[in-house]
């Protein structure tokens, strides 16, 4: 049987929850990540270096890599002290791959064969681009970073969102997408990790043009500042617009809760679960499903075992989330999981 | 058949050459390498995040890598601009890999298995030691970086060579040298590279109790200020001053000349071909084999293609020294290839 075609678009933490879980179903993946990155590591070495964003990428291919974990966690591991404070080895790994070959995808692409990558990581972009926001009081927010560590966002309003200079879509990307039977949006930053996708000239007509079913996977929670008021159907609203068109057929939800402790901690950080009601709208074009794709994990921190804390989050939980997915895909036999389809 | 053991002790672009003809052939390779190193990038990550030294073991597993040249060409990559400016990409996969193994060594073997390596590469020491050398004037010249740089050594004199802290052998070190068929050392910088192996606790015993027959790559060129009036037999008689006892059984001597225009090169820089007159001394214990084992290759500078440098350089040539090497191991069928036995 013909492997079936899913890609993803986003970049970020998100992608790489989404892919941990995806990579363990026999299908043909792609993954989507946006370029647009210029904070923290990634933005040192994009302004030092003149490379491409690495950040996003290289979570992607951690979360795609069929290599041993050492190999994994050297690529995520952060130098501590110096000159290289900060630093992601697996950003350095890429920034010099991409020196060392023609150019970042190029670059990628070695990566995928060193890393033992299943499946298919593109830029979404070759170009170096930057991402704006013009605030409607006439502020001009330049660079994820600035954006995305600016509160006023929600209540100035946006008057524009745009990429410059102008970046047009990797080939590759537009091939998947239009190839796809499945095309996932999400979840992740909204205007940091997901919209940048949708910027790319090229990336919405092809989602537009696509036969693939399009998924949203809808965040948990509300970002301050950004998207603090938001329901689930306002995000849909707001992804439909980038695309240029009504073209979301399903919105994974999660419908269970997390601990009231947790719940409490994210909102003295004016970070509240994303809500939905189901009777605040009529004829949705959308069907929602709503079921627990919450992860009761609690990640680790620290060197070494002897200080290491750990510490619960509310994120998705990627196998629950693939299970989900892989359902969209081929539907029929998985009513059970699901608490509404609505 | 078993598979012959060599063993080669040495360091630096030396061990590059070496160990780039000796992988050729079907015989288990072990390359123990000298940590004395802190000049440079690797300098830098000493310093910096408290690293046991990278560079040496670097050339030598992308020596032996049996990957692409795409990743072997990635090692070696130098950063350019920035807070990495001048760090070997190598260095820094080498210093991450120890900060997420269980010390440097393990990170070392599992450099050996992402980077696909044909053989062993074998730190002489897990400690973090320095170099040391006191000068007959009482001065004491700290590291190898200093000692390198200094140009009064040879005329002043050495009282003494040591390692501080004192450096004892990583046990595998010991083994494959008690093990091997065959011991070779050199060719590199005598005190910078050589001698700082002979002076780590174990090392020079095992050598003097090995069966093995142990050869010496007698360098090409003398070091201004260190080595400049050395003849070949002060070569041999320095390391079997190291090693505590007559235990070099043959030396490889290049017996072709490098063109006038090189020689006089290296001339102007006081790096002058080393001199050997076999009526200097009667009952040599060691046998020398004069061979062609020059290099006629230019090596390629400068960033991509078009700016690209061709330059010559006195330098061994990998695959003729190899096959020396091989012959004394084998004997028997190489005779045609040697000029002279003395």
């Amino acid at each position: 049987m013909k492997r079936k075609k899913i890609v993803t678009i986003g970049g970020g933490t998100g992608s790489f929850t989404l892919l941990s879980g995806l990579k363990k179903y026999s299908v043909d993946l792609s993954a989507i990540v946006s370029m647009a990155d210029d904070g923290g590591s990634t933005g040192m070495l994009r302004d030092e270096l003149g490379v491409l964003p690495p950040g996003d990428v290289r979570q992607c291919l951690v979360a795609l890599s069929g290599s041993s974990e050492k190999l994994r966690n050297l690529m995520n591991y952060r130098f501590e002290e110096g000159g290289l404070k900060g630093h992601a080895f697996g950003n350095l790994f890429l920034s010099a791959l991409e020196k060392t070959s023609d150019g970042f995808s190029k670059g990628v692409e070695e990566a995928i064969k060193i890393l033992n990558v299943k499946g298919d990581v593109i830029p979404v972009t070759d170009q170096d681009t930057n991402l704006f926001m013009e605030l409607k009081n006439g502020r001009l927010l330049k660079g994820e970073e600035d954006i995305n560590h600016d509160h006023t966002i929600e209540t100035v309003g946006i008057k524009k969102n745009f990429l410059k200079p102008t970046a047009h879509a990797n080939k590759k990307a537009i091939k998947r997408i239009l190839e796809a039977d499945l095309i996932v949006i999400g979840p992740g930053n909204h205007y940091c990790s997901i919209v940048p996708n949708l910027l790319v000239k090229g990336i919405s007509e092809a989602i537009r043009r696509s036969k693939a079913k399009v998924v949203y996977n809808c965040n948990l929670v509300n970002k301050h500042g950004h998207t603090e008021k938001f329901t689930l159907d306002d995000y849909v609203d707001s992804i439909n617009h980038y695309l240029g068109g009504k073209r979301i057929d399903f919105v994974t939800f999660n419908s269970k809760k997390p601990t009231p402790k947790l719940i409490e901690r994210y909102e003295s950080q004016k970070e509240l679960l994303i809500s939905f009601d189901p009777s605040l709208r009529n004829n949705r074009e959308y069907r929602i499903l709503r079921s627990d794709i919450l992860s009761s994990k609690k990640v680790t921190f620290g060197p070494g075992d002897i200080l290491a804390k750990q510490r619960a989050f509310i994120r998705h939980d990627s196998d629950k989330l693939a299970k989900i997915l892989m359902m969209i895909l081929e539907l029929g036999d998985y009513e059970n999981i699901i608490k509404e389809i609505i």
